[in-house]
């Protein structure tokens, strides 16, 4: 880019602030402006459940930055209050709405970042006056919801969705001693794992007192008193609570990008090349309104996650700072580490293998996380997925009271790299009897793996 | 082979029965025999800093199996108390020394795998009577310590030597409430990694009341009344001390395969294939008498862990029983779990990586192990280094309160699949706040080593 070009990101979370941050790095030149429609930037989202759960010591922590530390470190002037509401491509300019003055103005740009983000998915009808439903995606909303908690002090509550985002919710409302129920669409809980490992989870959280209906559709919610929440309805039951929590997903902010012209992906999200550039030169996408390039279909893939947003925003702040950088695909790597047990997973479920027309073939295989002889050893479940043809691990679902996150962090690196199985059932991973057995849980389920290729 | 063949394993620990039972399972035809000349087999080796901690229920947790327990559900003969002391190749027969009844005898192979194991090395003179003094491998010889530190109560200990396993015995001692002095040979502990981590660690263990003595060579021991240890004596200073753990590292035990004329590599084990076959044809050798090819330098190197005789033995197991099978190099992972921190590290170290004639270029990145609004969120601090030339990953060490062993897998995997930096630095990892923060300390630390390249 020339000296003293214009560069706007629109989006100030995580992956407009990485992208606008990286490409100041890159070219110090460049005159950067961060456009944001709500009053603060920075936050991280994923913190909330956590911030509920009493984790957290206070909400200022969640954020990591002021609008005028921003601008004040990093040499990037940030526009709150902001909503692009146009590219203007002619003119490469940006027709901007001051939501506190209440007027239009025009920004101009030599290159864009969106950074839309999403919006939560809401599979029902929700009253415009209906309190006590919550989708939770901003720092506002998860006060708001605190704040419903702490006035209300409603005893039970459902949560709606059993995604890892479902179960962090359901965790964090027993730790604030809520009789909780979880209501999942599909006939498993955990629904980006197997079945088989579902059944684990679904265990775990009965043990730990939350009520599990799957196969229930939500059909909406019953209010009370001043359009308070006093149930949620089901295709089957009558749930009463005094909070419901929905975590069904996220769909890609895209109107401004669609209405520009932009090319979407099948995914819904902005198309995007191995640069992050959209299909309109000089406009590139990142975090949760882009699509990324799954590592292991090599097809576009729609994975809303705050680790992802501010890799692929960086990568899109460099390229659009004009240093190239490629982004080399994701995974669908996810994880929880709740209070009574650990999830993870990554690459394909068999679900998803299939529907990619691979032949999936997997074992699911239960070990010691740890030397059996230490008093407190106990299991891992480990399920691996691979495909019949090429031999090549594409998936791995990771299950147990903890060990969970590291292993599958060998696991996803083995999927990434294509690591042949045979050298992961016999890899020098580490040992140490506190930690691992001298067959780690990865080398036997991969053993038992080989044996049906 | 040919059925109802006969194979011999020498040595009744982790390599030999591992090699045994393989084999067992690939031709269930097979006569098999291992020879050991212990009265017991099957003990964890690397359990018994944790028996002394007081982390393991009782000694008898240990010991996976009896010989008759083997026996009975193998289908494998078991001689204890018996030494094989000579191969005589000619006639395919083992002289074996019966210990107990004081006799030879000779049994017949047609495939011979030898796990003779190793003994600690002891860089200095102790004498016969001196008591006190331990450096322990077997079951036997940690129960002679709790013994020891059970009737003499001692209140000061010494341990010689700061590898992983020096370690471990550093913080066993501690546990029991002793007063513990480490002394290192060389000008840092935790020699396998390079001193930047050493460091670390001495302040932990230092923090943790440990008296570290570097730069010491010790010269030998003092003793009182009754033989009894009284000091260490180092080349600077005299320690005080009722107990002394030598922990200075394992000599392959090689004498039975020199006298057999069997070649042995440069780092002082036998030489090997890929399928741990020795110089001589149906001669095969596994665990810690035996030499593993290094992923990274792709020379033989001497690695002599419980988790790799495990994998080495079963690897010649399969081919003695005539099945083909690679073991396709080790990595010298390593790891401590201690109680007041975690160390690992995995491939080549600096020194290591320059006497190899690579271009060693590392980085030291101390990065939060969680999302750091969590309370309790620590640091972890990752050590990189890369090979200039071919700019891959050939070594990592990580040191922190917790989240190390997981992050090791990631980056040994990462090392022995030739995964691309540039893919490292963007990889998918499993991202939960309370397991990682959005950037892992290994994306961070594969960053700074980009730069650097």
């Amino acid at each position: 880019m020339g000296r003293g070009e214009r560069l706007v990101a629109i989006g100030g979370v995580a992956a407009g602030l990485s992208a606008a941050a990286r490409a100041k790095r890159v070219d110090p030149s460049l005159e950067i402006t961060v456009i944001e429609r709500g009053a603060g930037i920075s936050h991280a989202s994923c913190g909330l459940p956590f911030l509920i759960a009493g984790d957290v010591r206070n909400a200022e922590t969640l954020v990591s930055s002021s609008p005028q530390q921003f601008e004040r470190e990093r040499g990037i002037r940030v526009l709150t209050n902001h909503e692009a509401v146009e590219i203007v491509h002619s003119g490469r300019q940006l027709v901007v709405h001051d939501l506190q003055v209440g007027e239009r103005k025009r920004v101009d740009y030599d290159r864009l970042v969106l950074a839309t983000g999403a919006s939560p998915r809401i599979p029902f009808e929700v009253g415009e006056n209906d309190r006590g439903v919550f989708a939770v995606r901003s720092l506002d909303d998860a006060l708001a919801l605190n704040a419903w908690l702490e006035s209300e002090k409603p005893s039970e509550a459902v949560v709606i969705g059993s995604g890892v985002q479902g179960l962090e919710w359901a965790d964090a409302l027993q730790k604030r001693s809520l009789k909780v129920t979880l209501i999942e669409r599909r006939g498993f809980v955990a629904t980006r794992c197997d079945p088989e490992i579902g059944a684990l989870v679904r265990s775990a959280l009965q043990e730990a007192g939350v009520r599990v209906l799957t196969g229930s559709a939500v059909l909406g919610v019953e209010t009370g008193t001043g359009g308070s929440i006093s149930s949620v309805i089901t295709d089957a039951a009558v749930v009463p609570c005094g909070v419901a929590i929905v975590s069904c997903g996220a769909e890609p902010r895209v109107d401004l990008a669609r209405r520009a012209g932009i090319i979407l992906d099948r995914c819904g999200a902005i198309a995007v090349d191995e640069t992050m550039e959209t299909s309109v030169r000089g406009i590139f996408a990142a975090g949760d309104c882009a699509c990324v390039k799954h590592l292991v279909t090599g097809a576009p893939y729609y994975q809303p996650t705050g680790a992802l947003a501010v890799k692929t925003g960086r990568i899109a702040g460099a390229n659009a700072a004009g240093r190239y950088a490629a982004f080399p695909g994701a995974l669908a790597t996810q994880a929880v580490v709740a209070s009574d047990y650990e999830l993870g997973m990554t690459g394909l479920n068999s679900e998803e293998a299939e529907r990619g027309r691979l032949k999936p073939v997997a074992v699911t295989v239960r070990a010691p996380e740890k030397a059996r002889y230490l008093t407190g050893a106990g299991d891992l479940t480990v399920r691996l997925i691979a495909d019949a043809d090429s031999r090549r691990l594409i998936g791995a679902q990771l299950y147990g009271k903890r060990g969970v996150t590291g292993r599958l962090g060998v696991l996803a690196a083995a999927v990434a790299s294509r690591f042949p199985l045979d050298e992961l059932a016999l890899l020098d991973l580490p040992y140490a009897p506190k930690a691992s057995p001298v067959w780690d849980p990865i080398h036997i389920a991969t053993g038992e793996l080989l044996k049906k290729l």
